[in-house]
This record gives structure tokens, C-alpha cells and sequence, in this order.
């Protein structure tokens, strides 16, 4: 049987597992004192340890071994999306962005948004899951809904929307830089309005297009990922 | 409002809509004589037409203006994919390469698949409305379940398969040449075992790999479709 993984953000700083996972760990893989287990902290590492105890509904473990790291990676994805209308695909969008590797996900309400609330708790949920199925190190961070206007004015260094122009801007492959901290924005099914896109511009975000197909926002978040990890392959 | 797309795959030979596609225009969209229409054929041409006639459940067209074609593809993509448990994953995978644009998904069965039958028509149904979605012109071929021997013994020119391996083989957009016809083999979530990867190399199926990351199946397949598309890019 392979080794089970858990989500343990403060792994260093704790010896016991959430009360979520722990309920994992006793209630559904009825694992027992002295076994071997893998923690990811979300932030870079993975340990090994043994469940030391169980302490009523708490799962202690012992001492950490790092067994996997990158504590800075080369570069950084922060994805900022209008939510779609059925919140279900966007959840698909965070399992897929988090498979890939992602280190943020961020939601906005732009003129042309469909949706004006989220659910946080049930995107990290899905989030946590796509970590330990995909071995990736980092966590997501899931944040909103933001004001379009504070996305607009966001400092970064390398910050681009997908737009939808004729003629077509440069694909991201041409447009955005290797090994940036990237920020990209992923608009509403009924695009930005003209005015939002000229703030954009105004702000320093750069357009790309993301080909001449039209993508779901849901399938442009996940072009979006893909394509950046595949700029950065070295 | 937007001209209402309709997928009428014999469009130069018929001058009606098929009966699913008449109820929607009719039923759904409640559309009248007169009305302008596009309809895609699926195989590289998009025409302009008028709704003639409605003839009981029936409707008719009149003469088509060719407004879009792309008559042969530069690249072609097939994906071969053994289908996940969950359907549900699998009719995600359709509509995701059906938006980014792919030629056709062929299922098969291998020794770790989690499925044994598929439903195609469903399938179908889910590319048929990618395809008028993305304004794509090409409908993929989607067919199966075929048998891991027939999938091996296929003949191509650009034959590669997704092969998770310690140390990892080359990257998709390092393996794969540019502007072919590409037959790509995803395996199952247990991956393929030793004895078909064994038999993929002897059938010169070239072996990549996905990254680091560990991917859902279908997830895999959309990386494949997506990647593809990226190393095409002029």
C-alpha cells in the first residue's frame, strides 16, 4: 500500500494533524500508532513521520524528516479569475491549476461577471486534494471576491490579460517573460468591457490571446497554467 | 443577439437540419422563416444560410455561403486515452480538447483501466457543443472501446505515449515534432505496465513525459491537446 498523505500546514511548528484530517486518518484509512506517514505543508515541503498517537479525535505524529523541498520556486503563478456562473466549474478549474502546480488562485467581480459570491472553504478543500494527488509542494492560496479595481491596481512584475481582440495580440508563449513572478488575469465569458481593458492597459497589464479558439474561462485558467509551465520548462 | 450555430455534418448534401438540431432551433431558440443561421459541417467549413423552411419537426435551409474553412489541418491530433471510473471526467476531457481543437479521442482498454465500456453518444454530444462553442471547425472523431493490441499495432507518423519513469524521459514539446499527424496514448491511472510499455516501444511509440506532477488521466489528455497546440504555434 503506498503512504498516505496529509495536509499539514503547521507541520513544523505542531505535532498533531487537523481535526479534518485526523478524522481521514483514524475514521477512513484506520491507520494505527507506529505508521508511516507523508505531511505536505503547502509551502515548499514534504516530511516523513510516524503517527506517535491517538489522542481521542487527534492524530499526534513524531519527529519530521524532509524528504522533499524547493523552498523558493523560479517562478510563481498567481491566476486571477471572473467566476463562472456554476460553481462547479470552477472547482474544476482549481483541481486541474493545483494538479499542474499553481500558487494562487484569486477571484474578481468584473462589469461582465456572472457571479457575485464564492465558496472559499469548498475550493481550498478541492485544492488540498489536487496537492496530494499530484505530489506538488505548494499550496495554492484562494482568495476573493475582489473588486476589479483592486486587481487593476496590483503591483507585480509580470502582469497579463487574456483578450480577445481583432487582430489578435501575441499568444502568452511570445508575451510573457521566462522565470517571473506572473500575474495573470482571466475575464468574464462576455470578456472586459472596453473600459476595463484600457485600465488594464493603463496599469501595466499587457494583453495576450490565447489563440483563435474561444475558450470556457474555466479551460482559459487552465491554458493559462499549462502554458506558463511550459515557457519556464528548461 | 449572436447568429445561432448549428453542427449539420452533411450540410453541401441535405437541406435540413437533423431532427435534434431542428428541435433545438425550433423548440429552444424558437427561431422563424427567415432567420439567418451558421451551420459548421464539422470538417473544416462554416457556412451562412436561412432557415427556408419549418416543415412539421423539420427544418430546412437554403443556400449556403461558405463563410470559413480551413480544408486540411497543418497538424492533426488523436488522442488515445483508457477512460477513467467516473465518466464525468471523461466527458470534461472531450469538452476541454473539443474547445482547444483536437481531430479525434479514441478509447481503449488496457491491463490498469478503470472502465470497460464508454458511452459515445454522449461523448459526441458534449464535442458536438464544444465545437459550436469554440467556434472550432474541425469535430473530433471519437470512437472505441478499442483493445491495447489494436492501439499498438496502429500505424502513424508521429506515434508517442505519456510515460510516467524514473528518471523521466523527455518532455512532450522536446519529443514531438513540429506540424505532424500526432497519435497520442495517455494510460490509465496505474499507468501502463511494464509489459505494454514494453510493447509500445517495439511498435515505435516514442515515450514522453508530462512534468513533474502527477495527473489525472484526464487531465493528462487536455495537457496532451493543449501542448500540442503551443509546440504548433508559428
Amino acid at each position: 500500500m503506498s503512504i498516505a498523505v496529509f495536509y499539514a500546514p503547521n507541520a513544523k511548528d505542531s505535532s498533531y494533524l487537523s481535526e479534518e484530517e485526523s478524522f481521514h486518518a483514524i475514521r477512513v484509512l484506520r491507520l494505527k500508532v507506529g505508521v508511516l506517514i507523508h505531511l505536505l505543508d503547502g509551502k515548499g515541503s514534504k516530511f516523513s513521520t510516524k503517527i506517535s498517537a491517538i489522542e481521542g479525535k487527534k492524530v499526534a505524529f513524531g519527529n519530521l524528516d524532509l524528504i522533499e523541498s524547493e523552498p523558493k520556486p523560479s517562478y510563481t503563478i498567481h491566476l486571477y479569475v471572473a467566476p463562472t456562473k456554476q460553481m462547479e466549474r470552477m472547482e474544476w478549474m482549481v483541481e486541474k491549476c493545483g494538479e499542474f502546480g499553481i500558487h494562487g488562485i484569486h477571484f474578481f467581480a468584473s462589469k461582465n461577471s456572472e457571479r457575485k459570491e464564492i465558496k472559499l472553504q469548498r475550493l481550498e478543500k478541492t485544492a488540498i486534494s489536487a496537492l496530494k494527488q499530484s505530489k506538488n509542494l505548494y499550496l495554492p492560496k484562494i482568495t476573493g471576491l475582489h473588486t476589479f479595481k483592486d486587481v487593476v491596481a496590483k503591483e507585480g512584475e509580470e502582469k497579463l490579460f487574456a483578450f480577445i481582440s481583432n487582430p489578435p495580440v501575441g499568444v502568452l508563449s511570445k508575451t510573457a517573460t521566462k522565470k517571473a513572478n506572473y500575474h495573470v488575469l482571466v475575464g468574464p465569458e462576455g470578456d472586459f468591457t472596453e473600459q476595463e481593458s484600457a485600465e488594464l492597459k493603463k496599469n501595466k497589464w499587457k494583453p495576450f490571446s490565447l489563440g483563435k479558439s474561444i475558450l470556457r474561462t474555466e479551460t482559459a485558467g487552465i491554458a493559462v497554467c499549462h502554458g506558463l509551465h511550459i515557457l519556464n520548462i528548461d
